[in-house]
């Protein structure tokens, strides 16, 4: 997903959205609050998370804290999201933390870096690596609080129109593709291009791009990636696991009773395991119609290209993590937990997963 | 885990717990409710789940629904915990449903079954593969409703005496593995020997055991297994995503209200990823410990005894699903999605994981 495309691609802007709004409404004793996403509205994995998300919140508070979802720029612009719950427009966001690296590079290590971490490494970091405690410090310089609430599991290398056989193939190569992805890729020389996902499939046939990365089959295959281009690549490892968030403006959620606090917590928490299996389920059932339809050589991306990938990611990501001294320490912490979830999820579901294969 | 060994290492039996408890207790709007595991007091990642449920429920419904934990053998026999809960002993269990496979095999499906899914794989399939309403079926039979609640990740093979080379390695070794991953070991003419927890480590250096099976770095180390053997050998084929449930008495979940009976889902599905994130980041810090020791080779079975393990396994699990018609069902129902999420799990989080180890 790219930051700009979504904008470019989104709904109607609410004119004077940000010239403020209400406070929270208490009538009744019912709370009502507004959840703004950065997703396009009915876009499956994203938006339904969002709306999920907000029906549990609901139904477990009995109807107490009812929570009106508003899509990409229905209620305020596109990855404006961040600063509006900042400032008390709404009181919650469901978006991607990395849309927001322009505040802090180290928001990036909360979503998704080339060669992190994995959905269950992330939330294993977050919840007992001391994540959590770095992402409050960080999330409260901009009066919000965050937690994980959603995630697509290990996304797909993308769509190309050629074969790509040696990492000189990115040369000049019109690639669409995001965050710290795009600049490993602008570093093995490839044009990095800002497509709109609707018109991803029409840019391709055109010849105005030559490969494009969504998130997997399930929504690539909505956009019609696979009826544009005849080789599909994988692994994504520029978003292994892609953490997405419900931020709460902060004096919002120090309002909250320590009750409804952990309810939201636990919603969240909940809410990351569906999502998750969602994505999951889905794309598997994508994947095998893709297979049937045979029209497109699915492959993996050659070992010199993952190696190429590695090499460049790992300065893209010490680059990230080298700016304040918060990012430092974000990106010291996720190091040294993924040096050591690493060599666990080596010897543990990699091991299984190879063996499970043998034949 | 083995279901005998937690029984004979459990604690006291409260003698006549099956005679009867009053019904839930209603006062002041408080529901005070029993939760029995099958947990010993105070065992990191089991118990401690249950705890953690307990709690957060309790929390999120603001105090309004209590919930009282007992330990296994505390207040109904260990492994009495579904009959307890069935018959309204006590309102709800948290353990794992294979050790019930004696009601129907059917029950190991949602648990773990050699080679079957990870922790991701089983979520996806319960809640997005038709699993759930299989369980639902199932666990109807008996008068209950079940949840998965908490997830081990993939376990490890376990600790031998000596080296194992070949399949007919395992002919006369004394092994402790449990359920249906025994059920392959004794195929492959293996002693299967049954120990308690608490006991393996003395066994082991009695030489009454060759080897043994417990859960993975965490939970063995804390048995001083790493002490007695020389060898842990990986994956955990038996169990390569151990999933346990909270079982709730059928007529004491339909008297919940819609809005408690989402609350104690969320809550659930919370608990699903904060356990396994748990059990993952705990093995990985036990695992560099045992690293740093030095004193025990860690390494992958061989390809020859995995290759046997899943021929072995192939015919063990399609037996457990051959009884009854609803067992059939379950067992189809498992079959048509492994073989969909494997296809996905390929070309993702397998892929993913084997890319970032190149060099």
């Amino acid at each position: 997903m790219r930051r700009r495309d979504l904008l470019a691609g989104a709904g109607s802007i609410a004119a004077g959205a940000m010239s403020g709004f209400p406070a929270p409404a208490l009538a009744q004793g019912i709370r009502q609050l507004k959840l703004v996403t950065d997703w396009p509205e009915g876009s499956p994995g994203l938006q339904s998370s969002a709306m999920r998300l907000a029906k549990t919140i609901s139904e477990v508070s009995n109807g107490r804290i009812a929570i009106e979802v508003f899509p990409a720029g229905a209620l305020v612009r596109p990855f404006e999201t961040f600063d509006a719950v900042a400032a008390g427009v709404a009181e919650m966001f469901h978006s991607a933390d990395y849309y927001f690296e322009a505040k802090s590079p180290a928001f990036n290590f909360f979503t998704a870096v080339p060669f992190g971490y994995t959905a269950d490494e992330l939330f294993a970091w977050v919840h007992y690596g001391g994540g959590q405690e770095l992402w409050d410090e960080l999330s409260g310089q901009f009066g919000l609080k965050q937690f994980l609430c959603c995630n697509t599991g290990t996304q797909s290398g993308g769509w190309f129109v050629d074969e790509i056989t040696s990492p000189d193939g990115f040369r000049g190569l019109r690639y669409r593709i995001p965050g710290l992805g795009a600049a490993v890729l602008r570093r093995m020389d490839a044009i990095v291009v800002n497509v709109p996902g609707g018109e991803i499939a029409r840019s391709i046939r055109s010849g105005a791009l030559d490969a494009a990365e969504w998130v997997g089959p399930w929504l690539d295959m909505a956009l019609g990636l696979h009826k544009a281009a005849r080789y599909f690549y994988y692994p994504g490892f520029h978003e292994p696991g892609t953490g997405l968030t419900l931020g709460i403006n902060r004096r919002v959620w120090e309002s909250f009773s320590p009750s409804d606090q952990r309810l939201i917590e636990a919603c969240a928490a909940g809410e990351y395991s569906r999502s998750l299996a969602e994505f999951n389920a889905n794309n598997a059932l994508w994947l095998r119609k893709l297979r049937e339809e045979g029209t497109v050589t699915i492959q993996k991306f050659d070992d010199s290209l993952l190696r190429a990938f590695i090499k460049t990611s790992q300065e893209v990501v010490a680059e990230a993590g080298s700016g304040d001294e918060l990012s430092r320490k974000v990106y010291a912490s996720y190091q040294q937990f993924r040096a050591s979830i690493m060599e666990w999820s080596d010897i543990a579901e990699r091991a299984f997963l190879n063996s499970r294969r043998l034949v």
